[in-house]
């Protein structure tokens, strides 16, 4: 399957020249972030708390310590929604209407499932660290036992996904162009500063690979 | 009031010492960004939507295509939740249990209203419009009747909110201190690049104030 089936769920009402379901490009997008709002509903209203995942194949990976309230309840649910956006710019038309910004988002629906086998649990939080910062996870220590026992790991199972993305410069009505009105767009991208040690770091440790080769986005 | 109440929604579970009240605080991590993720219930799963936001007092404001099937199912809910994120760093530990984020995040609550008076509806589109860019409002077309028709604008009176904030550095276990792993934290922000004009944009227009002053976070 190379691309998620439109239902009621992950089906774009809005803009739908701009919806996409196509796998590669969804995954493209999931993969170039690391936060994600989750979707949970507390008393009757639905909240998004940001947290960070990896994915692997059809299955993105979450963590958080065993009393995550966000998780728990998730678990509890048929289906969880991830959303990830990238905000990739302002969009400045000529008429405040056609105002808009730039962006890449994907929402993913899936069941989530609490792992209880260590090494499935150990392997994803190695997908989730090195989705984050790759190559990290052989760089520093891994999970011990105790840390393990107090960390909850779940898989979201991918069942719909649909991506929006608009990327384009303004688009404003024939009536308007005559407007002494500049339209253009202001690019935004996230990016990394130089890396600042600890304090308590040992002097004679250079910085690794897995900083230095860190990909903005 | 300069500081929320805490209730079961907006109590901060986990991390409770990285958690604020402070209505200041709170405010100026919603100020110092445009994008929010508005939770809401769709088919019994809670779905995250990025959106553009401006507010005023204690007031968020929100907007749409009067299609926009997010704003039309929260304006049934007896509250909506709207969360702010920074994502300020990686947090890079000794051991992979203690890598983490630097962030700011926010989670408001409040009661949506549907704007129905003109003026009130003309005033939020200017909140919104200049809280993503500032001073843009008068640069631009403001919106005709018929754009006006087209649009639904949401008050969200805030009920309840809480912040979280991580700003460190990597805070290792003390059995962990001497090991050769380096720890520090990879600082990210967002940042803008050199404004793309339209192609069709008049070419004696020079970049407007509204651009050359806008402030990354």
């Amino acid at each position: 399957m190379s691309e998620f089936e439109k239902s009621a769920l992950n089906k774009v009402v809005r803009g739908p020249n701009r919806a996409n379901y196509d796998k590669n490009k969804i995954y493209e997008i999931v993969d170039s972030h690391f936060l994600c709002h989750m979707g949970y509903i507390y008393e009757g209203t639905a909240i998004s708390i940001p947290t960070g995942y990896g994915r692997e194949g059809d299955v993105i990976y979450l963590h958080g310590s065993t009393k995550n309230r966000a998780l728990n309840t998730v678990l509890q649910q048929e289906k969880v929604s991830l959303t990830v956006t990238h905000m990739d710019g302002i969009v400045l038309a000529r008429s405040v209407f056609h105002h808009s910004f730039n962006y890449r988002s994907v929402v993913v629906f899936g069941k989530p499932r609490l792992l209880t086998d260590w090494d499935e649990r150990m392997h994803a939080l190695k997908v989730i660290t090195d989705h984050i910062i790759k190559g990290r996870w052989q760089e520093a220590r891994i999970p011990n036992e105790k840390e393990m026992k107090a960390t909850m790991v779940l898989a979201v199972e991918i069942t719909d996904a649909s991506a929006k993305i608009r990327a384009e410069g303004a688009n404003d009505e024939p009536g308007d162009m005559e407007l002494d009105v500049w339209a253009g767009v202001l690019p935004l991208q996230t990016t990394a500063s130089a890396p600042l040690r600890n304090e308590d770091c040992k002097p004679d440790l250079s910085v690794p690979d897995s900083v230095n080769q860190f990909d903005t986005f």
